[in-house]
């Protein structure tokens, strides 16, 4: 059996345990909680720092195929492992693009690939002098994840809110729909292409609200979108799963936002929702198996269950057994212990045949679930 | 959290535990192998014999609720477990009833529960009187499994073959079809039934071929098929969830074959094709969630994996990646280590529209799909 490892032991590396239950694979993570989404799921769970040049390397030696869950992992390591012949989804050449945001656009921008307009950034110092660039947002080279590290610069008097560290100041589109395409690569470059998702995000927490899938987008724009996304993976050169995220403007513009080299929350409705879901295609990639098939068996919608404000300490989930009376929703916790405002808790997919009957539900199940804490 | 055991590690046990991935519980699973198919997938693992007394007490003392994988477990340990307030499913009483096949025909007959015509033998020379019985079935009381326990007799011949112990002598059934349903009780006396599954049987092994989901019965019947899986059910009087196997004769009269305490081979395929599958539905039962919606997303058929006649060792699933290309299936392999005639190593389910079309890739992937052993 082939050994795989996962750094990162969250609610990703949870789901991707879960389809590899269906495969002769023996699995392996590393995290630095023991209590983890995914540390009992796995053969072998290793308590470490995925930052840690040791850490990373002595977790992957002995493993055939390593995956991430999270980009902010110690890519050296995973050079050194990679020249050792352990085999690294995405390449390490990929990670590091993606993982500076910096480079990431320079590299949408060197491949001819459509992004907003931007300017480097390298202090606040910097920033306080693009007062004509603006509105626009301010995203940290760094460490930023969902939603922390971006910051939307509208008016002068915001431009005091953005970074004092290397950052992208990126054009401000005049966002009709923002959309994201996940697409797999085999190590032969053959590649898999699902349906676009529609994301629509809470302006508040730039978190998803919820998002529907396929996409309901114009065949011309359809054919724009499916086109950027597969430019935007063959010129990373990498095997792997890749979710380009995407703008779709007024005027039918489309313009890559970020790319994540893993799977990803807009892929989450795959599980239920496609023959192959995102997580069973990665291991497909990692097993040297044959690509999956990305064909819908039903339209979709997805709600993130994010920890309510107010509310920190151990989860409690309000609403549980009404939104479990729902005829056709999936409820997926993550057995994350602790809630606090905003945290990815879980999710709900929604299966149903049109668009109207998911946004519904989709509103329901929002209304109904809340994420609280236990009394105490 | 609740704390959930389960008695056996199989696959059973793997596919639930895959599911209780969805849900906030902490799983506890206990078997005699240290690598069996669930052993890694649980956050509690205890190696011991769910056959002996103090290992099931020992197991199950601190446990909320308690499941079982196969009928062969201490029942002792189980019910002075439930006196002291541990949810067993299904309820101990009714484990008694169901694991001994004469105590079984006799509940049938006792609750006028159409099953065949049966005489009860203690011994070979018991049977050897019965010439006038046969065509018959010989079934051992105690411990059968999977087709071991089980012995036609058609010709007076047949009679030394059966077993010399406390056994059921069940007259044969002309069948036309052989079906399965599935029906799940929670702990107010609520059910849920899954559509019948059509399983047509391997006449060598006793073994699954393959089944198709739904069933292709004629309405008169399927409304006697679901009112007899109810009853047997109802009078059971046990929360869990049950597979209700029936033959229906040339006359379309349903007789009650036997019925298992638990989720069952024949109700994999709701992984993928049900909204809530009989995984799912055993939790949302121990979990004391609503019960899950039984209508199937899409027509489904199972493909059992067994171990190739003619070998044993190191499992090798040939053909594998040809079956990952087709477009509709799914594999399940259990992580198996070893493989060895007839041993249950994995199943495909195929999703599709027509009963042809299912049916027809079923037998593909019964000829491309083989698990032999590695050269050794």
């Amino acid at each position: 059996m082939l050994k795989v490892g996962i750094l990162g032991g969250g609610q990703l590396g949870r789901m991707l345990l879960q389809a590899a239950a269906n495969y002769p694979v023996e699995t392996f993570v590393m995290e630095n909680d023991d209590e983890c989404p995914a540390a009992h799921l796995c053969h072998h769970f290793t308590k470490g720092d995925i930052k840690n040049f040791d850490d990373v390397y002595n977790f992957g030696k002995n493993l055939n195929a390593i995956t991430i869950e999270i980009e902010s992992v110690n890519e050296d390591a995973l050079e050194k492992l990679e020249s050792e012949g352990v085999k690294i989804y995405p390449k390490p050449s990929a990670l590091r693009i993606i993982k500076n945001k910096i480079l990431q656009k320079e590299f949408y921008k060197n491949s001819e690939i459509p992004t907003s307009a931007f300017i480097i950034t390298q202090n606040l110092a910097d920033l306080q002098k693009q007062e004509n660039f603006i509105p626009a947002v301010h995203k940290i080279a760094m460490g930023g994840y969902d939603g922390r590290g971006v910051q939307l610069i509208k008016t002068k008097d915001d431009l005091s809110k953005g970074f004092d560290a290397p950052s992208v100041l990126e054009k401000l589109v005049n966002i009709d729909k923002e959309i994201s395409v996940i697409v797999a690569v085999n190590e032969k470059g053959i590649h898999a292409v699902y349906p676009p998702v529609d994301m629509v995000f809470d302006q508040y927490l730039n978190l998803l609200d919820y998002q529907v899938s396929p996409a309901d987008i114009a065949e011309k724009t359809l054919w724009k979108v499916e086109a950027i996304a597969l430019k935007v993976v063959k010129h990373l050169k990498s095997p792997g799963i890749f979710a380009v995220e995407m703008f779709i403007d007024k005027q039918g513009e489309v313009f890559v936002n970020e790319t994540a080299p893993r799977v990803h929350n807009s892929g989450h409705h795959t599980i239920e929702a496609n023959f192959s879901s995102q997580f069973d295609m990665l291991l497909r990639v990692m097993l040297n198996y044959p690509l999956g098939n990305t064909k819908h068996i039903m339209p979709a919608a997805i709600v993130n269950l994010l920890g309510a404000e107010g509310f920190s300490g151990a989860a409690n989930y309000d609403g549980l057994n009404d939104v479990l009376k729902l005829d056709n929703v999936f409820v997926h916790i993550y057995g994350k212990k602790q809630t606090k405002p905003g945290r990815k808790m879980g999710h709900v997919t929604i299966l149903g045949k049109t668009k109207q009957d998911l946004i519904y539900t989709a509103h329901q199940v929002k209304q109904i679930l809340k994420v609280v804490s236990v009394k105490s």
